[in-house]
């Protein structure tokens, strides 16, 4: 039997476990600031619900966990979180708007598995759904910021754009509008391809030179508020490009208000995905290069139409959980986590103290210690062996003749300290270790 | 297109995935205090490892969600969590033992959706790989004792048996040792369809009246310590019956140690499950008879070499956590519990002091509260309405006139009360509110 977990999906032991808890948590904690609150969606989506978002249509079902139950119902594993909450808010139009929700959990693609790809993989989205003020996406990008500042991130970047600013410059470059979204994927490459990459693709596509150049002059723009005035002059008068203008400078002012840091404007963000309408955002931080963003997102008012519902102006952001991670693994960002939730480990010298050792464990958990005990027949250093390999930093040690004077030792595994502690005074000794 | 999700599956709205956060937080603290740690597992497994346990073979796949993936492999969600766990330890044989793990997560079964009973459902597992000593069984009975104390459940019932007084008692009653499992499995029917069903079952399988009386006895005794008195005397000189008596004299000391309350030896606890091995256990509280145990378990010293490993004697118990949430709804467990994370909404008195606004926002969330703030144009009673459908607690409405004064309003919508507040003093005063 091959034991391993199928292709592209992982165990997590508990260490692994325990860097994700820890990760989700302050994630979890971030978004609850900024006022989300939590849903849950089933893992799987009937195959009509998938296919409703973008136009992947038949293509999709070789992308997804595709399968057909035993009703012969068409289903498929969601392949993000987007979708759900889009076919709930469809589905339960009473809720009150705008309708701020996060959801963390796994999704699920049949991608070929390489160095961060999963088939299995987290994510951590926030989406406010049902509002149109560019103060609900600097909320999201708030929140974000944070997210990565409490992570411990000090390097993390923002980058932030807006699609009628593109479409905008479409306009003054005289591009028809049934190729925006074609020159615009070809604008969005400059980062990662480079500048003769992308004049040589638009080429392709009869975009004159001096055009590509007024582009990408806009385009290679970076900054702060200051590249605004800039963009502003060039779009005066296209009423798509000064409605996107008016929109970055709010966000950018909601973001001085909310002491948002590492903001950066960047024409050059487009994001490949159709469904964007306004504002769009990628974040990147040091270390994770060879991933690009470890998350993305933007304003998307006519998607959530496409289940049925109300017009539904929206505004979101997804955290790649696994890239996050990777990076915070390889920036050694982990050292101070510990191995185990167990603090306390009950080390038995000889079985015939074990009921009195059982009564200082139950104590200790009575005090809200996590405490564990040995529970094999071994020797004392196997007992040790046992703790340091799960990492649990302190031993009890309970024998015979420490007990005759009510005592029991106490020892560090960190800094080898060991010290006779009487058992009416532990809990309290412990907590000043812990 | 068909808004509801599929067939058996639900979605959580904030204020049902509020409350699963809460029992879940819960169970997992004292999961910990006992000592274990976590563990993440893939949804699908194999169908291999999936069909190793038990003697369910080709039939379950009519049980579960199996499918093949594009690689043609044969696939299915995990349908409990001891599976993944059994897999996870055969292919990881320098994981420290013994390994004590909890996983809380979702499982699938291809089940007749109905009450308490759905295709996707969460379960919080513990287990402990590797130790045979009846501590272990302590341990886990213990935790779950104390993870339904704090739930709020008072009137919990542990239930308690060994599979090894059984089997003496099959042999007690001289029924051939290949017939034990299926008259076990009509005494476990004893609780649920009475005497008379159980009598004529045993006789219409050969049992004599005599025999039956003799064992009905024995399995109707419930109680302490006291009944295993009985058992004893009945089981002399059977060496597997003095076993089971043995090893759950063992637990009752450890759990009296442990100061474990509400446990009740009962002979007729048998479970169906054929690979327990000792010990079984299972969970009732009040409100919850539709459903019979909300949990239960036992020790199954056989199933993990099932996946080519080692000898690896292990005990463990699976909350059924649907089931809990239900009679928790039922009982009003969650009067206490809010509809919404966030505490604090801030409203607009008008659009021009926005700015002012958000700067309390900020100050706010820095200080560590969950606070949203009006994102839609809307009048003042709309504001209240939407904080009071979304369940938050505390306004505080900024307008014109108190700013000039450096004040603002917060009023308490549980209350009705309304106080008039310095900026300044906002964080702290709301402090004392919350």
């Amino acid at each position: 039997m091959n034991l391993q977990p199928s292709r592209g999906t992982r165990d997590f032991l508990p260490v692994d476990k325990i860097r994700r808890e820890y990760v989700l948590n302050i994630v979890e904690r971030v978004f609850r600031k900024y006022g989300f609150d939590p849903i849950e969606t089933p893992a799987f989506e009937s195959w009509d619900v998938l296919s409703a978002k973008g136009g992947g249509g038949e293509a999709v079902k070789n992308e997804i966990y595709y399968f057909k139950d035993k009703g012969d119902r068409e289903l498929g594993l969601r392949f993000d979180l987007t979708v759900p909450v889009g076919r709930v808010v469809a589905a339960n139009p009473n809720l009150p708007k705008p309708f701020k929700r996060y959801q963390i959990g796994r999704v699920w693609r049949y991608d070929r598995p390489q160095a961060g790809r999963f088939r299995e993989f987290w994510q951590a989205d926030i989406d406010t759904l049902g509002s149109s003020d560019p103060l609900a996406d600097a909320e999201v990008l708030a929140a974000t910021g944070e997210a990565f500042k409490e992570l411990g991130f000090k390097d993390y970047t923002i980058r932030i754009n807006n699609r009628k600013i593109l479409d905008g410059l479409m306009q003054r470059a005289g591009i028809s509008e049934k190729e925006w979204l074609d020159v615009i994927r070809s604008l969005d490459k400059l980062e990662k391809f480079g500048r003769d990459t992308v004049v040589k693709e638009l080429a392709d596509k009869g975009v004159s030179e001096d055009i590509v150049e007024q582009l990408l002059s806009m385009i290679e723009m970076r900054g702060g508020a200051e590249v605004l005035k800039d963009a502003k002059n060039i779009l005066k008068g296209i009423k798509i490009g000064e409605e996107g203008i008016k929109e970055l400078e709010l966000i950018l002012n909601y973001l001085k208000i909310f002491k948002a840091k590492n903001i950066v404007v960047d024409f050059s963000l487009a994001r490949g995905l159709d469904y964007y309408t306004g504002a769009v955002f990628e974040v990147f931080v040091k270390g994770g290069e060879e991933f690009g963003s470890v998350a993305g997102g933007g304003r998307y008012d006519q998607l959530i139409k496409a289940f049925g519902g109300a017009e539904m102006p929206s505004t979101g952001i997804s955290l790649g959980i696994e890239r996050i991670l990777e990076v915070m693994e390889k920036r050694k960002m982990f050292e101070d986590i510990g191995k185990s939730f167990t603090n306390i480990f009950v080390v038995l010298v000889d079985e015939s103290i074990k009921d009195e050792a059982l009564k200082i464990v139950e104590t200790l958990r009575s005090e809200g210690f996590n405490c564990d005990v040995n529970l094999r027949k071994r020797s004392l250093t196997k007992q040790l062996d046992y703790a340091n390999a799960r990492g649990i930093r302190y031993l009890v040690i309970v024998g015979q003749r420490d007990l005759k004077e009510k005592k029991v030792t106490v020892k560090d595994m960190a800094t080898g300290n060991e010290d006779k502690v009487a058992i009416k005074e532990l809990a309290g000794e412990i907590s000043n270790f812990i």
